[in-house]
């Protein structure tokens, strides 16, 4: 049986870019490590969720872990505040949630100029209202989960964020008639939050200075928590989470792997991924399996910089030199959870390229990693086939049938 | 967003073939453009339904798109009569039929010498019986139509096409109890006709030349007719086909495609290619989705005809070259509805070529469009994954998740 090490570059597919003579950032990426681990076993494509689906980090994360999203995934709420370090119970309603900035009953900014540290903030807008219990968590710059706890609640709620400036902000509607308690609850607390945030120091301060206050707090992405099935029970695995992005973190908690902190890790660019990776390493003589998410690809796709997201991969590239030397012992999968090609800005439906890397299998006919050198590889195959394989190639499956 | 054209060459994909030098029809084809087409973008083997599977092209174009057949398939008769141009209602019951001749009760010719010009046979049979109506419309050569509407109907009967000659012809059987009221009716419906029939001046004449005589009508392929989901609202497209095969105008109808009308165009090898591109490219000011079917080159696999089929797509490579000049707008899909090998002389479930062009994506490794070159392409996809690749190679996905 060997251990597992399964990175994720988030978003790493793309398409051929001018700005790298139409090559792809992971083509135009100088990747020795990543060419060498292509070389020693088996590679392909992997389409996340299925073919020519634009699968989000969500779902295609549950997938490639087993879990399929059609049974699931009810919405990013949820993974998002488990992420933030919400302690969700089964039940709980949860939603992405941004501070905007309100002036005459419009909105003029959806992220309130990018406001950092609201947790002030959050922590006011907590409340219980008619039994339901309300937890705001801040995120990443604007951003906040709202969770609801409580007896009747439905996640049949439209946003409350209608994805425009210049609109007034939504109150919170019922998509169906199970979902008129959890609306009037929900308005409730928005009243109570507008009321509370317009009054609030921080806010007046902002105005002020001529800045953006972050006086409303919109709602998006509703989903009831479900329950996930133990990884442990699953598959046998004893399972570490090393990623510094909040969902990616809340989909592992959720399935019970153990979430480990790391020194310099921050989710984004600038990233400490050496640390990573020794973090990795040295956490095998614990776990069978690390589960690794680089965020920065993603992050470089949505913001159209192909030179940086080639950059990010050469920084991964570079920092997984030892795993490279683990290969009799370990079984080491490199994939993207989708791709989010720069020219693009946002997830498509293409697929990633994969590759299965240990001593003793078959090697196939790649020894570079990109999008295109796969596609003569060994599979075409959906993220829902990945634990299979690893699990097949690490020595680990149960045996259907005899 | 990218406007869509998706051609099917019916049957297009096939087997080598001596005739050809162990060439496919397509391998052995003059095909630049097609060759032009799979060298802008991505490639594969694409299998109607599922992988092994002896599609249809009714079964097949319903997959294609993203009507799940085992769901909205209930028989051809619904489709062949819809593409006659019968307006049929959800719950109508429909069969293909062919007009025969029977000497001495029994067939001697299943397609009364593909009789043409039935039409005055076909208003004759029409009738109500039992508070049932039947309407009878003639297609190409002995083919037609037969649709009851009435209640208490069911589809559950056996064919009355013995589908072999010196047998007599048969009376329709219920499959289930459910039909025995439809198959009840359908005999006197049969009693009536062949005593219309027989004595029609249509079919003295005809024996008083010495000629094959359509003095029976058999029924095949019952089915009910299905509500289909828009396509419109299903995938946002404003969608038209062109197409001279009635199943394939069908089909389309059914999912709320407008249905074009092209001069020249006949469903048959003798249509006007030329003039369905053309009809096609100004089509696109005012549709996203253009579905055009080619039926040729299933009627050449039909014949065993390989010369014919190759010529066939050497037709449809010639007149689509003005779409290899609108890639940067437009997405291009080519691929077949099924094979239908010359060798064979009918569909087989081998995985038909596909190719999706259009600017900005990956191109895989294949610069030649056919059988073996698409292999090493990027896909090897079934017919389900079809419109989820479209709707993310023309940038209309929505994201799965976030």
């Amino acid at each position: 049986m060997k251990r597992i090490v399964l990175i994720i570059m988030d978003g790493l597919g793309d398409r051929p870019d001018k700005e790298l003579q139409d090559k792809t950032a992971l083509q135009a990426a100088n990747r020795p490590n990543l060419n060498y681990l292509s070389s020693q076993g088996v590679t392909g494509l992997m389409s996340p969720v299925s073919f020519g689906i634009r699968a989000g980090s969500d779902t295609s994360h549950l997938s490639i872990l087993g879990y399929n999203p059609h049974e699931y995934y009810t919405g990013r709420g949820p993974f998002e505040a488990l992420g933030l370090g919400i302690d969700l119970k089964p039940g709980d309603v949860a939603f992405r949630a941004n501070y905007a900035s309100v002036k005459n009953n419009v909105i003029v900014d959806r992220r309130a100029g990018r406001i950092r540290n609201t947790e002030e903030l959050s922590k006011e807008l907590e409340t219980e209202i008619d039994g339901v219990k309300f937890t705001v968590k801040s995120g990443v710059e604007h951003r906040a989960a709202v969770v609801m706890r409580g007896h009747g609640l439905s996640d049949k709620i439209a946003d409350t964020d209608p994805h425009s400036i210049n609109s007034p902000p939504l109150n919170a509607k019922p998509l169906s008639e199970e979902a008129n308690f959890t609306a009037n609850v929900i308005n409730k607390f928005l009243e109570r939050s507008r009321r509370i945030l317009s009054n609030h120091p921080l806010n007046k301060n902002l105005i002020s200075e001529g800045k953006l206050p972050a006086n409303e707090i919109m709602l998006r992405g509703a989903g009831t928590m479900p329950a996930l099935p133990s990884f442990k029970e699953k598959y046998g695995l004893n399972a570490a989470c090393i990623s510094g992005t909040p969902l990616i973190r809340g989909i592992a908690g959720l399935a019970g792997f153990d979430i480990l902190n790391v020194d310099g890790m921050t989710g984004r660019i600038d990233t400490n991924y050496n640390n990573i990776i020794l973090k990795a390493v040295s956490s095998l003589e614990k776990y069978d399996f690390i589960l690794i998410n680089f965020k920065g690809t993603d992050i470089a796709g949505h913001d159209k910089k192909p030179e940086l997201k080639k950059q990010v991969i050469e920084k991964v590239d570079y920092v997984i030199a030892p795993l490279t030397k683990m290969l009799n012992d370990t079984l080491i999968v490199v994939t993207g959870d989708h791709s989010t090609p720069c020219s693009y800005g946002d997830h498509t439906g293409d697929p990633v390229p994969i590759l299965f890397a240990t001593d003793g299998i078959i090697k196939d006919n790649v020894n570079t990693f990109d999008e295109l050198s796969v596609s003569i590889g060994y599979y075409k195959i959906t993220s829902n086939d990945i634990m299979p394989l690893i699990m097949s190639y690490s020595d680990r499956s149960e045996k259907y049938g005899a």
